[in-house]
């Protein structure tokens, strides 16, 4: 099950290099701590701890969903200026939960803090006061059930005790394992690059992939960096790397109630101060982010419920790149469209029909699809030279692009999605007990 | 396969009749007339011809789709004050056809105008010269392919041979069951009502389901009365009623590029004349017509490839019409309840996730939601004696209503969908040919 990435997980940056997840080592000012809270039946670990021992700068974003999980709630009603430390669980999504998943989520915090303050007190040379609000949460798994408060708040002095200052890749593999619902895939994801003359790392974690048995396809990601960098920066670099990364991934058109990305800065490399995002000193960074994200997005994508293709569709040419961001997603969102490529038809009359369901003004006398390189419709008509059987040996690769031009401009995007097969209906259409 | 709709196509309305299909007879002032032109191999009708021997009034709405089929174009070029005749084809949707698919409809047109006016000349006390232009086309099939003109122009002479004055059941059903493509029943509606003290009648034809072999689910309906009203009556009547019918029904979020519904009026009952839909002589017109499309709507529905349950989503206490659509459609359009409910499992967490990401606001502290009569959510949280045996039981029925109550205002909207199951992928995954 899963998709073979790498065809086309390359990186697109020069002066970034592609790191294999394998090698994820050591961000100094992060500590990891993982084990099992019996939340599904001691089958597995189900509880993750991130620790920054002199505190991380941080930025988020939430799900736009007008129904939140309890867990993003409190994340948004804090706003500290440096976060101690992430607490991350599977099997429950703490949404629907109300009063008592809430209330749940500050005794934790408040068992953390006491916690983590005694320990900063043994460790630290000068050993700081962490509050409750200095403490996010990441849930994931079914909702509406009551949280599990006991079963976690029991294991919190265990996974303090747990502590160990110097990661390496077991521990990375061990918490992208530990934060999975129903992936087949851990994903993480590195880069390293420059700001000014400081060489820094970029490590980020992701889970999400269709969804059985927890209600729907969280996505979450947290991403860490030993960057010097500013709250304000973080998330200016975040929010602007979100469009094209993890807003441009469909599996289902979907929306989870919990989703939530989060960039940390553990403000160990003493690189130049950054004021602008705008700045030549944050270009490289900016790009390398841009590849974690999109990686992890990728690795999302490619672990969707039952895929067995991996499709690209770039807008071209667009008016602005809302209209390209339209068609895209209509496109990637149309389950006729994908149970086509499962089919490893080129029924390109069903990207027609997606086109124009869209909604957006198009210049039909203009308009060219290709799939791959494989011209179909050039300037709005059938190609003359088309031929299906070339097409239909196209569709058997594992790696789909579906390319078009608008000719209403010149702005573009790309969303990549996988396709519908058996195995999703039979997965969703599943009794959860 | 298919559903049966026996226990929810009851008529709602005390005043109108509900008549099973097999009883529509005769429309006075039309004639169908209906034969293979060979577009199928010659194994079934293809080919069908609508004739108003005195003109009929007629009004029309078309998909929104921004890429439309060349019959649309056509159909839209004109603007005759009555129609002569109606030819509908199916097997090629004559969509991305180009000047070939719009030059055959001219050339077809002109063959009709001029065969149909020899036949006024034999037939008529008072012969009428029928233009091409008051003939309409309804297409649906593949998109893209060639379209046939040859095998079907020559049917023509045909066509008209077989025309007879007087209608029965059987020729009904036989237009029905040749404008189907991929549907697996035919779809016939009829109602009876008055205007002023003068009985008509209203009987519709529809087809459309899944979307296998053509490559969407087109939807055609026709509907014919005997009743005099002006085009200007029937456009605002037929825009008035496809909002809560035929615009509340949904398969899988795809919108087809020949979507066609059109009213015909013959003009035969000397009914009172009816200068406003407001007037009191038109309600029970009006009402009757709704229940018309709302029936055919329902069985394109229930005829959906692959669908084993018939959703009902009602959608109630909401600020305006449009927020309780855009709720009901995010439920009835996510692949995720669709194919929980292909499951039997009364997966609630997937409907307050399709509620969220609709992105309308909510009165989450007093939000109800059920299945059926069960209460699952209330006031914003689980309901205290909710029992999910009970929901299990209720998700094997065959007919599933979602119920919400918004309480942001008065305003309601129902929409109507399938269940995603195995067989809409297997359908739709396989090869064309």
């Amino acid at each position: 099950m899963g998709i073979n990435l790498s065809n086309f997980l390359s990186s697109k940056s020069n002066n970034t290099r592609m790191i294999d997840f394998q090698d994820l080592d050591h961000i100094d000012g992060l500590s990891i701590s993982v084990l099992s809270a019996n939340l599904y039946n001691n089958k597995r670990d189900d509880l993750s701890m991130f620790y920054f021992r002199e505190g991380a700068n941080y930025a988020s974003v939430y799900t736009k969903s007008k129904i939140v999980s309890e867990n993003i709630k409190w994340n948004l009603n804090q706003s500290p200026k440096k976060v101690f430390s992430l607490l991350v669980n599977t099997r429950n999504a703490n949404a629907f939960t109300g009063k008592q998943g809430y209330e749940s989520l500050k005794k934790i915090a408040e068992s953390m803090s006491k916690e983590l303050t005694e320990k900063q007190k043994q460790d630290e040379d000068k050993p700081q006061n962490i509050s409750p609000k200095e403490i996010l949460f990441g849930c994931t798994g079914t909702i509406g059930e009551s949280f599990p408060f006991k079963k976690i708040n029991i294991q919190i002095p265990n996974l303090i005790k747990k502590i160990q200052y110097t990661q390496n890749k077991f521990i990375w593999m061990k918490v992208a394992l530990g934060i999975m619902t129903t992936d087949t895939k851990p994903k993480l994801a590195m880069e390293e690059c420059k700001i000014g003359n400081k060489i820094v790392k970029i490590y980020g974690i992701a889970k999400g992939s269709g969804m059985i048995y927890p209600n729907m396809g969280t996505t979450l990601a947290y991403v860490f960096t030993d960057a010097t960098l500013t709250n304000d920066i973080l998330s200016k670099l975040l929010k602007k790397n979100i469009n094209n990364t993890f807003n441009a991934i469909s599996c289902d058109g979907d929306t989870s109630t919990n989703d939530m990305i989060t960039l940390f800065a553990t403000n160990k490399v003493q690189n130049s101060e950054i004021k602008n995002i705008n700045e030549k000193n944050i270009k490289n960074f900016d790009k390398s982010l841009n590849n974690v994200l999109l990686n992890l997005a990728k690795r999302v994508v490619s672990d969707g419920e039952g895929a067995s293709k991996f499709i690209t569709v770039n807008v071209n040419k667009c008016k602005n790149e809302d209209d390209a961001k339209k068609i895209a997603f209509s496109i990637a969102n149309s389950p006729l469209v994908k149970t086509a490529i499962a089919g490893e038809d080129p029924n390109w009359g069903r990207i027609i029909m997606a086109i124009g369901k869209a909604g957006v003004k198009l210049n039909l006398k203009k308009l060219n699809v290709k799939l791959g390189n494989i011209k179909i419709v050039q300037e709005g008509k059938l190609y003359i030279n088309y031929d299906e059987q070339v097409a239909a040996k196209y569709m058997k690769s594992e790696n789909i692009e579906i390319n078009l031009e608008i000719f209403t401009g010149k702005k573009m995007f790309t969303v990549y999605t996988m396709d519908f097969t058996n195995k999703y209906i039979q997965i969703n259409a599943d009794y959860r007990s």
